[in-house]
């Protein structure tokens, strides 16, 4: 029996892990195999192949490694830089602040450029910095692109048009975790050197691979980095890709049949579809948070990220009250405020298999839990708002026309 | 790959087949077994031992037969009655309509009493044939207790107090097939001799099971009831009970395993917990209803139906429109309207392993698809006031406070 | 947690249910779905029409009867005969037996031809019966293709020749519930006119699905046969079928995508391979028999079963404590012997989902049974006979060439 | 559709991933989670209890690591020490090679202990070292308990033996991967420092989970280390395990519950009861062998495994070819020889959910292909070597009595 039974569907809207789609449970759901007959690595080849899809790049390497976001940061860092290294990196809220501690810990020299949280890297700050350094100290950009913790999303093509003006040749490595696969990106248009996601965000799988993808200059930085690595070094998924058997160590089979059954999803629906429903279910719950008269922890329309919203409540109400509520009442599980907004947002995740009218039940929710806690919130409002955009700008489903 | 993808889960509110809790998907992923292993009996002791607490009897005899509801009603009639038997059936929608269609072809002398759709069972015409029958030539009384094609609900007890009152013989057999684990029902404090519901209704199992439950008095008019039946037979059943083995035929070791973890979250949740949680169900539906402007196919509120509302449109629109455009445009599935109210009311089911925040998901859809349509509906106006009534009525979670 | 773990993996060598691919298993796994969607009626069209393949006719009518064998049974037979009609039908084991019993419950005239048990149907009682019968007072010839309680096959191209020498337009009705798909079988070249058989069988899924499939001429009795039917009458899924709905009440969801699953798995290994597989299987194990210094219950090499093979044993064991044995000991399901062979007789079935490694498992495991209760075996004797067999039989996989 | 597909079971007897139970595997098909609720810190408390047990260690601290045993090791070794410690390692096979590459790209001074691959550890080196290490410049003793790629069990309470001999204060490092829960491991009674496994071997569970557990005296020597970790880092365990909140980043939800779900079955059959099972099978793939007139690889009996047998071929026959053929012609999945003993050996895995008929219908299967490609084998003979030792040794079912 499971721990804590409630009827009913649990409502899953944290940030991440997210809603799994049957087709992948299903494809999940097998013994496991020998990975070295001919079979897995044809696989293997052909997902390498088509992962490169979801990062919109041609000319970067995959690598699918059996971790979560946190050991894909430390491979991205360490596979790049050597101990020592300047490099940028912009602090914006939790899981900035996570990485850059990574990053010290690595012993690079981290330079922080600190934001107040509900706003983006300060990108003039960036432009200052690299029109001073004409040697070419910093070796690195290092990026959020939505910053999890505060629904804020970073502008990467601004970056690179800064190292672009600058003429500078710092990699440019960025945490796609919470955007890629729900959040346009594009790794080869914006230079991208290193990007990476972790399975259980907008891929909709279960938590255990760290997808990273590397462009030919962070291949070639690798060559030189002196960062200790084993486990995560590269050169060993090189050498196997090589040899055609793929895998340094053994893979998850179910991660991998679950991988191919989540992109095919995502092609079925096409890429640019799946970004499109992630704008419509990000502006929706946008105009429901306006409509009861809360504030978004993002400062500006120009950082609002379409997959997580981070609510600000009124002071007079503990917003980890609001999540324990949820969970407690309404089988509704919401994203805590972390470290600095601890207490004061909520979050709202909206990524992954999701659809609209999974949304609307998730903000009728959190109307009841307002109201529950003293917030004099009109019931309806929030969710009036969003379906009023919402039915204007849902598509029919192409399969079912 | 699924033949009609859809991104996001699929809002399933028809009222049956509905949705399985992933503990029971859990429990049904199984290989095959030998069900002539001690194992295999000793679990369906068990079973037919819990099943009783479902239809409220402790004297009552279970059959857990593969078949659908139409099986079930064939081993309710087949087993109790004669060729040529008198028994009166009350016709008061689709599914009342079909049954008693099987009544006549197995040749039984069925005495139509007859509702306009959308009103319960006449039991004052029930009330008048009784007093006249006085040799008892009335061998049942077959009612729906839920009909499903209208969302009406019939009084049980009055019909019991009738048969009392005229102390009249008949066997009182009962299509529970939408009330059973939903709403309330009673088979030995309301005297009911057959009663039997489908393992896809509330149950929230897969289809394939009927369940059928005989009072002691069915069971004796088995022995002499002279209708051809092998399949139903309830002897062939009775035979392997005595032995021990309990299966006459091969039964689904999935769907016995499925049966055991319904009926334990069901006892986890308590039976009347469940009750009370359709009841809300129920009460919210009606109430967005009522806020949209449209009225309820039921037509006085003694027989408001807590597991299905069929919603009246108003004549300009069609209502299979409203269904076809849910599943094309919003992942959600409701109900057609059926033979006399095909084109008039659409429906939602609310039954099973379901919770508020789904239906909230449900009726956001269901006021869009309005609009779509051509309904001057106010967006948020239904979701508002079923939401008002949830947000005083659900109970904490009890696993979780 | 299961009722009786035992380590590793159960050993499934029942003649039914049998075990089911991951496949399937996979397929299987999801969600109730609306089956009036247009979805369900699209995937059912091409159910049937694949169906039929199996069946190896291209003029006959498929029905997905939510049913067991013994309600298919019912179906085909009061389907397309009257009470009172002359039928003859062969008794040579239990499942002939059963058969019987209900053809006689349903009142026909039934003229049974008995055999010994281990020999097949007696066709020159067949054939003079034939030739008396000048006024065609034989409707329908009834018989079991595989008898699998004796590990019987009948000749059933014998049984046609009959007919046509004698220009006999009875009906031909067969049993393949452990034959088709598996044993060689032949709808439209042997005239056979209502063939049927079960999901838990040949075509590996769990049970519940009846799968019967009748001729022009079946469907043309059919519409004049007086036996009372509702559940099983043919008509009310031929109305269906016209409409292109297909379901006169709601099918098993996941017994469809099993089906489809299972049918896909067939025909990607092609179905005269499969058959040729359980040929392989069959003769390995009767190999095996012999080296044991056994008998094989059937009496003469013309009626050797490739799905079952019914193991005699010498006077002063028990077989049931064979059975027992394997299912205490080493987690192997054999089958029992059945009424006049019970405690004479135990069953290997080898049908199904089952490739010759697992089969060397099982006999290996007899073996050791066969020691423990004292039966002078020489270990590995049966082994070293199936698989030198197999050895020079076995097939290189298409896959993995 | 699946890649490769074949009738019938996969036979998987490589050394891991090996066959995962369908307790198992139903525990894992659940979508996603919020690891945040208070449901699932509950449930790492109780696994984190629990998984000591199969450690046998009271005393020491658990860490679930979603990593491989690539990073379980690289967790030992970079919490424990620093770059440039000495540490004395055993070179006997390609894992212990693969371990001690990483202790060298770590930056320990490795001293490394060769044997001939076919022999455990050579402990009189280490006695000659740690004699002469009088100022304990030796900082651990790294060594894999059982070496899967030449199936050489190594005798750890002979190093401990030595150690406290000596009376030496060097950490001792196991690697268990392919030894715990299937070979006698005593953490406590050995005084081992670190001992780690993955999750896909004798716990027979998907691949994902590094478990690695340190002993006060490790956990001590942590607080020290100056390798760099941060992703390894046992103090962001520590630090959520005070906390209560446990994980520093995202587990995998389906991993949690099917580790749950495998320690239940192992404590229902009992860890000693699983041991003595582990041992059953190695004594009977050995004898059969031995039976085939072919030699172990492991040179002595003091070093058999009881969960890898690596056969050696005659050298006229390639064994590469052994394992392509059990995968293209038997649906059999055996282990390649690695490096050093590649086309020399295959490898018998027998650990994890598996039971005797399954490795019997293995060894009828590995004998066939040894004819196959020309060995004169006596079809047969290992399976009657092996089951007469099995026929005398399996348990009755305990919970089938």
């Amino acid at each position: 029996m499971d721990y804590t039974y409630a009827p009913g569907r649990n409502h899953l809207f944290v940030p991440g892990p997210v809603n799994i789609p049957e087709q992948v449970l299903r494809a999940m759901n097998r013994n496991n195999e020998d990975y070295r007959s001919p079979a897995i690595p044809a696989m293997t080849k052909n997902l390498l192949e088509d992962v490169k899809k979801i990062f919109k790049t041609t000319s970067g390497t995959p690598f699918l490694i059996p971790t979560t976001g946190t050991g894909a940061w430390e491979s991205a860092l360490t596979n790049t830089l050597s101990p020592g290294d300047r490099i940028i990196s912009f602090l914006i809220g939790q899981f900035s602040l996570l990485w850059i501690d990574q990053q010290q810990r690595l012993n690079f020299d981290v330079d922080v450029v600190e934001s107040e949280w509900g706003r983006g890297a300060n990108l003039d700050i960036l432009a200052s910095k690299l029109a001073a350094d004409r040697n070419h100290s910093i070796k690195a950009i290092c990026i959020v692109h939505n910053e999890t913790a505060t629904g804020v999303t970073n502008n990467l093509s601004a970056v690179r048009k800064l190292l672009d003006d600058y003429n500078h040749p710092a990699l440019f490595l960025v945490d796609g975790v919470s955007s890629i696969c729900a959040i346009d990106f594009r790794m080869d248009e914006w230079g991208v050197d290193v990007a990476l996601t972790g399975s259980q965000k907008a891929l909709s799988l279960p938590t255990g691979l760290g997808i990273v993808c590397a462009s030919p200059k962070a291949i070639e930085a690798s060559k030189t980095a002196k960062s200790v690595r084993v486990f995560f070094d590269w050169k060993d998924y090189l050498k196997f890709y090589k040899m055609g058997t793929y895998w340094p160590y053994t893979p998850s089979i179910q991660l991998l049949y679950g991988l191919r059954a989540a992109l095919d999803l995502i092609f079925e629906e096409g890429l640019d579809n799946v970004i499109a429903r992630h704008s419509r279910l990000g502006k929706a719950t946008r105009l429901a948070v306006e409509a009861w008269g809360l504030k978004n922890c993002t400062q500006s329309e120009e950082w609002v990220s379409d997959t997580v919203t981070a609510v600000v409540v009124p002071p007079y109400i503990d917003s980890a009250e609001v999540v324990r509520r949820a969970w407690k009442r309404y089988n509704l599980s919401l994203g805590l405020g972390l470290n600095k907004v601890a207490g004061k947002v909520f979050r709202i995740g909206h990524l992954g298999h999701l659809n609209e009218l999974q949304l609307l039940g998730c903000l009728s929710g959190v109307e009841m839990i307002l109201k529950d806690i003293g917030y004099p919130v009109k019931l309806g409002s929030g969710v009036a708002a969003a379906a009023a955009y919402l039915q204007n700008n849902i598509p029919m489903i192409p399969s079912r026309i």
